[in-house]
């Protein structure tokens, strides 16, 4: 009986690496689809956020036949709530994602941004693809210096939607104002995207170590 | 056995009820912050929202104890993963609400809003208001005619969220850029608190029926 709940907790385990894994690759082609005003691309991410929802449903479905057919305790049981949490996120950087494809679609044939603010884009961009597969890493190797990498990661995504921000708030900002509105909402989904990554890597880190650092989950 | 458990999950309803009482009075307070420029008001809020993480940390505790000392089945089960799902929709209402209030202190003296678009973010705020205060009333009667108010509600802040959108983009819209930003931002965090109501409020009915709208819950 025990072997077979470790191999179910493994199972769950594999669950967070296949939605992880799938969330990446929805920045990874949202960042191509918005830097390309490729709508075809923009499309295919919009479509495949229903495979993350769906897998997301199916994680959590397991998570609680688990709590009900085995009644953890102590560790196994934090694994196991700890699981719901980081589902929720990993779906939810699968939104934002999906957003970023969505505004590529409203705006195209134009780019979502002018082209003055493409490179810090791009580097948000990077910086949210790199995030998002070293979660995945993370869920793999439960390797603390990677849970670091997260969080640096997203200091630097952090501090560059507050560079978006001071470039719209300069007075040689000549973009319209949808323009504008559309560059704000993109910087956000970047932010929240990478905030859910530091979420799902202090999770991770504080099911290894016991410790959950409360300041660095904010 | 059976009847202290049972207290023991009336006593978590009542803490999803206590933290969602203070979410909906943070939004109040963000609301009235909003349409005056009050920055102490805006302060009070932002410092209030340690006080909702700090319950929600708590009903997380509590919510994981009950999983571990009970071992919970069926409706018992499902009623506390929800709670934990709830506890972290609630816990983010009073992020946005918060959220507000930063943009407020931002600007302040200045209104973040232009005049002709005060009465449009208004009542988005009273809705927002209103959505938080029908999701506590929810969680006391488990009335399902709520559930509907909280849905309703969220569909005129979405309308009045698109509504932002398209006078952004009108020809005579003559604000900085920084307040289209600030525009785009706080339509954006009220939509997000609509969206975490109607969270909440579907995970409830849920329990209440049995029936999960995945189409609702979206």
């Amino acid at each position: 009986m025990r072997t077979l709940f470790q191999e179910d907790l493994q199972k769950l385990g594999d669950e967070l690496i296949r939605i992880s894994t799938l969330a990446a690759e929805a920045m990874d082609k949202a960042r191509r689809a918005f830097e390309d005003a490729d709508v075809q691309l923009a499309d295919e991410v919009i479509a495949a956020d229903q495979r993350i929802d769906a897998l997301q449903n199916d994680l959590d479905e397991h998570a609680i036949d688990l709590l009900a057919l085995q009644g953890p305790v102590a560790s196994d049981l934090r694994m196991i709530v700890g699981a719901l949490r980081m589902s929720a996120s990993l779906e939810r950087m699968g939104d934002l994602a999906r957003h970023i494809a969505q505004l590529v679609r409203l705006r195209f044939p134009d780019h979502v941004a002018p082209d003055h603010l493409k490179p810090v884009f791009s580097r948000m961009a990077e910086h949210s693809v790199t995030g998002g597969r070293k979660v995945t890493e993370l869920l793999e190797t439960r390797d603390l210096a990677v849970a670091r990498e997260v969080t640096e990661i997203n200091e630097q995504i952090n501090e560059l939607h507050r560079s978006i921000f001071t470039l719209i708030a300069e007075e040689d900002w000549e973009a319209s104002a949808a323009t504008t509105a559309d560059c704000t909402l993109a910087s956000r989904y970047f932010e929240r995207f990478g905030d859910h990554a530091v979420a799902v890597s202090n999770k991770v880190a504080y099911l290894v170590t016991g410790e959950w650092d409360a300041k660095a989950a904010e």
